[in-house]
């Protein structure tokens, strides 16, 4: 199956970043992504993401919302606030989290 | 070694989020992206990037610039418009690019 990437949102919308060091596939963390992934499709604003890891280096995941308040909708979640915690204390050396308002975007497609 | 994330830019600062859907090793890929790095890191306000790719998936880069203008110097660099276009015809499948404002950012780093 060929990957897709989110395409065709038109500005303004939010990018929040995520840039992330830690073990391959550290306990639990699958089962938690997965329950992540259920949780941000809920948030009404939210346009998708994109998430790549390059084994033994670092893993980017980008989500799109079409706003601050859905942003913060997930950013604030509890059960989004308590995996980030238990990812802090068990999962990750590093992250950086960089919140950006898009105003320009541009994309190609092979025909 | 550890990989290491670009940490501590204070905001304002741009994001340009690169994602995209290719071969894992094309044909001169890696000579090109070699000087890429080179001439980016010759831009005045060019202030790192990060890069991710899952195997058989996409790939992420995210390269920070203090303002829009060292962006631009970038983005309309000659040699890299020449590279973009090659990789259009001969490496992408699909890409994306959303440049961002960075107003709000954090981190976080295991003691």
């Amino acid at each position: 199956m060929t990957p897709k990437l989110v395409a065709g949102i038109e500005p303004p919308y939010y990018t929040a970043v995520f840039t992330s060091v830690r073990p391959d596939a550290p306990e639990g963390y699958a089962e938690t992504s997965v329950r992540m992934q259920e949780i941000v499709r809920e948030v009404p604003g939210f346009l998708g993401y994109e998430s790549a890891r390059t084994p033994g280096g670092i893993g980017i995941t980008v989500a799109y919302f079409r706003d601050l308040e859905a942003l913060d909708k997930w950013r604030l979640d509890t059960e989004h606030q308590a995996a980030k915690r238990y990812g802090r204390e068990h999962w990750y050396d590093s992250y950086s989290v960089h919140i950006g308002k898009v105003e320009r975007s541009y994309g190609f497609e092979r025909e």
